[in-house]
């Protein structure tokens, strides 16, 4: 299962019984935390997301709403008996917290932390299930978005096509890489004659608290899934723009560029208790947006493509 | 309103649905915090308790979880737009992590915070209502136990007792704090004949993560509310002990030998769901004792004394 659960979608001050930012991204036995704001141990509990299956935290920015609930989640690891090795991504400042805060209880933990301190554009990481980059966005201190792409599927076989066209069996490996095949008299068989193209890969981009910036359409063009800050309604978007934050309307104006599959809205102002009014002012620009609501999974899901038909035998 | 309202009743790993440490001490309009576990914040808002009227936050030690909510509490009065000064009384340190991840989050509060390092037996305040008072409890770092005892109430005038004695009205008011009254012809009035003592000034002891300390009762004798850790069953005595943590047991012993008026047992280790237990092995030993459970207020009553037959008139 590929699928992201929102454990906090509220910005600074808890309130509506809405909790401080945090998402866990679901990649099969992966689970990759974006953000952790003060009591995501005990969201994680709540909706039963095991924390031996994390081992890549990754934080947007040291405003407290996005990471104050890590060193409780931290010591609960260690005292749980966790021993593999854990991963902070984040921007400078964060290893200084954490390790005062250690120092101060006497605490040694029984496992290893690396800490990442976030660089322009890098690529953090790269492991059997996607590649992760961060990327800038404007707030007003340092703070980064974070894009998750699905590590490139092999193209499907046209077993009966490749046979057909007489290519050998031991070579069908090399088709689904995308090779072409030549046979000895110099005829050559195009690879896309045989093969068909896996799915995109799915892709998740998180823009965390951020000013309305329409350059990031092209950072997050075609993901999957995107979810992008929402403070504040239309009304407020003076307010929004003082705070380097924004509107529905820019979530939803920024996602009719980039076209998602399927836009995402959070971080929703404590002086909100109603939220219908997000999604009232964005799908008009942009149909396919939802609230990412706490609890809830949204799957990332391969797009639908015309089916291909094979081509014709002999 | 004299009472203590539980926000929090569980050791270090939240579980059942149970926070970390953190308790509300009303008194009058003035709520004196004590221990600041992760989610505090959303604790109070729970229980609707106001953070407008928490002025002085005490801090037993610098264990995680007992002041990792603090922050987070911190930055969300600062947003609310506090002005009103805020005293933290805790071991060394504690400034340096909050001035730190406020400055990191390039937050400057809009009140001043005054940090109050513990020392040795220390008053740590008086102000219209009480007294406070650390005394050191042994844990595995420094921590410490706080005593709140309410300011001595004047006497109860007899009125008619004192007038009938001859004593001038504009006296009165010294008769209330004690005074004897000598007439000009020598003759003494004794300030009990006019006068009933108030009823015994109202206290409340927390005695946060410690071994068994059977020194403490001396401290805490006769406290109206009395709290002590209670981390294990007795069965765990040894584990307890290696932990630097109370047994539910030893609480007891310590009461048997203190007599409060009333016992409070808390920070309940994640092990036990149920916590019927801890009444089970405390109560044969000291019968007024209860668990401190979360969003319950236990008053602190006065003692009821015999009630005192004025002197006869003439």
């Amino acid at each position: 299962m590929v699928g992201l659960t929102i454990l906090g979608n509220n910005s600074a001050l808890p309130a509506h019984e809405r909790h401080p930012t945090a998402q866990a991204l679901h990649w099969d036995e992966q689970i990759y935390l974006i953000d952790c704001g003060e009591g995501t141990q005990t969201q994680l509990s709540r909706y039963k997301i095991r924390r031996s299956k994390i081992n890549h935290i990754f934080i947007s920015h040291l405003h407290g709403d996005h990471y104050f609930g890590l060193i409780g989640l931290i010591t609960s690891m260690g005292l749980m008996g966790r021993e593999a090795s854990l991963h902070l991504y984040s921007p400078p400042g964060l290893e200084d917290i954490i390790n005062l805060q250690l120092k101060i209880a006497d605490t040694r933990l029984p496992f290893p932390l690396h800490f990442h301190p976030l660089q322009a554009n890098a690529a953090l990481l790269s492991d059997k299930h996607v590649t992760v980059h961060c990327f800038p966005v404007m707030h007003r201190i340092p703070c980064w978005g974070f894009l998750f792409v699905e590590k490139k599927a092999p193209r499907s076989l046209l077993k009966e096509a490749a046979i057909a066209a007489g290519i050998p069996q031991v070579f069908f490996g090399r088709l689904k890489w995308g090779e072409d095949y030549q046979h000895k008299d110099g005829r050559l068989v195009r690879n896309d004659t045989v093969t068909t193209a896996a799915a995109p890969p799915l892709s998740y981009a998180y823009c965390a608290d951020t000013l309305y910036m329409p350059s990031l359409a092209q950072v997050v063009a075609g993901v999957s899934l995107l979810y992008h800050e929402a403070t504040f309604l239309h009304d407020e978007a003076e307010r929004a723009q003082s705070r380097f934050h924004s509107t529905a309307v820019q979530a939803a104006q920024l996602a009719q560029v980039a076209q998602p599959q399927r836009l995402l809205l959070g971080h929703f102002s404590s002086k909100y208790e109603v939220l219908d009014e997000f999604l009232k002012e964005a799908r008009p620009i942009f149909p396919s947006t939802d609230l990412a609501l706490e609890g809830v999974t949204y799957l990332l899901k391969p797009l639908r493509r015309p089916s291909i038909v094979p081509i014709a035998k002999g």
